[in-house]
């Protein structure tokens, strides 16, 4: 495998990509248990002069580099992480788009995790910082993303500090979570109301927002807790935020 | 180590439980990084008459049986879980206090997230099914609470449907996570208000409720997302629920 082409992995997650995006996988690689269900693909993989083959499991570990593979594997080239435009910023404003912004989240698990819940809820943006802490789409986070990474466009950034006062300036709240602030998450609620668009911003899972990035929040949110364990892990932390802050959450919720 | 000790992991986890209940450890193992960091916990177990040692890394992974044992390991009888009586479901219902049932949930991962959320929010009462895909406090879920474990009294029951059932008798109201149903959070959030006891029952990762837990809730709730993923993962569902349903919320988020 190339350095830059990543083994997607499980079911749920290859599934999605060949619905999403087939013309994206170069090679597929499957267990006999998992060849029954990959009819389709195989024959739209033929079509298309893509090499597919059934393997044994000990290759397909060796392909995927996991022994997490879930008997199928697509090989597809690494995203390519541009910055959005100042354009493009100003049409997510518009659409009121969710944007996920991401200070340093170095655990790949983690990323996967955000990325599947960011997709269940409709967040379609998530911007990565353009910094050796944070973790980037691979293996990992494709597989525990569970076919979440299909429905969303991720960025990478240099300047985030930059990325957030613009995303304010086009009219986003641009929310940090902060373990230690005085602004619980109800209130936050109240106070942007259904309309505006929201940034949800997340830092590092040991050392939380930089500075930089703090300072160009517009506000911060907390989850109250009782004290007893000093945190919620940064999943759980960002399941409850993007449900409570996602501006769509009401529309859905109520529409249902 | 015998069948019933658990070996506890991690900085975290460790101190949780020397904090909680020092009594509990039996012995207790760490390399030299984390020996600074351990002055009181030897004292007192010192005085105690305890067993504790330094040892090297690779007899750290052995004692443990993992590799994230974060430098430093207690080893706990495993505590006996035993079924709550009838007047102790009434006087949880006099309390208000949460409830999380769990029905056979099979990831020690997954409890340990579910045992860190719940201890974050002050849920204190979780009761298990007595099944063997059940999950239970073990190493990985112990380590995964990061000490959420000692804020918690955990139970198992043989007859999950005629706790539920015991538990609406109370009072409570009884609300079966469903990826299926029609009831979004919200609406029960308005519906069950501030007040009234709530238990909150999570099924099968895979398979969800079983029907007869599922016929013994008093109503179901759903967290309303895209579809473009399935579902949440469990520990992420949770920790939405728990923050939506839990009846101490509004004062806690309310009153900071």
């Amino acid at each position: 495998m190339r350095p830059r082409d990543i083994p997607v992995c499980g079911s749920a997650s290859v599934t999605a990509l060949f619905k999403q995006n087939p013309d994206s996988i170069k090679r597929l690689f499957f267990d006999a248990p998992a060849s029954s269900r990959l009819g389709k693909m195989a024959s739209y993989l033929a079509q298309n002069k893509r090499p597919y083959r059934m393997v044994q499991p000990a290759e397909l570990q060796k392909i995927s580099g996991t022994i997490h593979h879930g008997g199928v594997v697509a090989i597809i080239a690494a995203p390519e992480l541009r910055e959005p435009t100042l354009d493009e910023v100003a049409d997510w404003g518009k659409a009121r788009e969710g944007v996920l912004v991401l200070d340093r989240i170095g655990n790949a698990h983690n990323l996967g995790a955000l990325v599947r819940t960011a997709a269940f809820f409709g967040i379609r943006k998530i911007v990565l910082a353009d910094d050796q802490q944070q973790a980037l789409p691979g293996e990992s986070a494709y597989r525990i993303a569970e076919g979440g990474m299909q429905y969303v466009d991720v960025f990478r950034v240099w300047d985030l500090p930059g990325l957030c006062r613009a995303l304010a300036d086009t009219g986003y709240d641009v929310a940090g979570a902060a373990v230690a602030s005085k602004s619980p998450v109800s209130k936050a609620m109240r106070e942007i109301g259904p309309n505006r668009p929201v940034a949800l911003v997340l830092g590092n899972e040991e050392t939380g927002l930089s500075a930089n990035v703090a300072a160009a929040c517009t506000r911060f949110v907390t989850i109250p807790g009782t004290g007893n364990v000093e945190s919620l892990n940064v999943s759980a932390a960002a399941a409850v935020l993007m449900w409570a802050l996602w501006p769509g959450r009401k529309t859905l919720a109520d529409g249902e």
